[in-house]
């Protein structure tokens, strides 16, 4: 089944407006981009809660609220799992990728959790210097404060075209 | 006559310093993107006021005060009556956008409107998958307060390229 | 030597949280894409310190420490001669540059320092309207407050891909 966060969810009816708690979601947000941008794909896993839902699915798909992902992952486990295989594997061409994230819309649940929705635009350079939009999209994220750490309980990755390069090694 | 939102009057001399106006006024300026990255075309004019300028340029004919746009709407119904063509002509391919926008210059103005002035990268996603930089530019702003709710007054679209897709059937 | 502001010295570990300063940088920051993108070169030098280091720098030398950059200015002087010599030579085909700048890090340093590192996207487009992707990296940043203006103590334009047009005329 799909679990996803579905659109009337994440529309801001109810807008997060407590500034100091704006700033220290954008900055988590900004955080998650930066570390892959980085190359810290170890960190990765802890930006989700130990049972949180991590899909990549292409808008058509998603729009119609079809369980058709690109990649789905359930549990920090799978998420370090996948870590681990890509470091070990190896057997694609190196490249980094650079995140523009917009402004997020982030509205509030009754249960203290909050709803984010994110434009993305993410470039990939090559080791020869070629560099080309990688891909292009939202996150659809239900976010929640863990021992006073914010956290990712469902991430979507959604993007607008379903052609999306099949090695697709690293988290996006 | 082109009564555009001169560049002395968007630039911040007097910077909005409010902080929650300007949350208010950045996620109006991030929901309208929003809209019509989801396709919420209707809800486009609902952005405006009964009056408002909207006009899609290229830079150079802005920069030179040149009145030659490449669309230019007067007013709500001139906006709704675009949106009725588009949905019922449907001769073009169909596509999605995504707008990444730039962190929003705010300036007040002493008759309590706020000029804007934000940069914007849009993707275009064709039905098949590919994707390219559709337009890249800014938006000149002119923002009111009208019943409590956040209206354009004035929208350029000022884009850096006058080569444009001559469909160009979605607002942007 | 390479005096580049080290990744451990940008890390948020100590994140700027007062939303007055974290609102001063951002406009300081947005300020400085936008000169740019407006074409006001003269400006440039203005969001410096008299003695600031300005770098272009390839991601592959930055991270491995290396001070094999692409173009280093050392002082508001060097800057200042490199903006007379482009304005005066003139010999490249005209274009301009559309930034768009991702959500800064911030991170205070005890000295009243401030470190941010921001992603950047730049396109360019020339006279004829060909739009492409430009330049994408990122802004290593060390920002002080100087007569209450705040100012540019140390630029490093990280850039992900070492393929760089050769023109590079104006700055990034």
């Amino acid at each position: 089944m799909n679990k996803a966060v579905n659109d009337d969810q994440y529309r801001p009816t109810a807008p997060l407006s407590d500034p100091e708690q704006r700033r220290r979601i954008e900055d988590f947000l900004v955080g998650y981009v930066h570390a892959i941008d980085d190359g810290d794909f170890r960190r990765w896993p802890d930006f989700f809660t130990e049972d949180a839902v991590y899909q990549i699915i292409p808008r058509e798909s998603y729009d119609a609220n079809l369980p058709l992902g690109i990649l789905y992952c359930e549990g920090r486990g799978m998420m370090s799992d996948r870590i681990l295989a890509l470091e070990t594997a190896n057997i694609f061409e190196p490249h980094t990728y650079s995140h523009i994230l917009g402004r997020p819309q982030l509205s509030e649940n009754g249960d203290g959790t909050v709803n984010a929705r994110s434009n993305v635009h993410i470039t990939r350079t090559m080791q020869d210097g070629r560099m080309e939009i990688y891909a292009v999209g939202k996150y659809v994220d239900r976010i929640v404060m863990e021992n006073s750490e914010l956290r990712l309980q469902d991430r979507r990755v959604v993007l607008e075209s379903r052609r999306v390069d099949i090695l697709l090694v690293y988290p996006l």
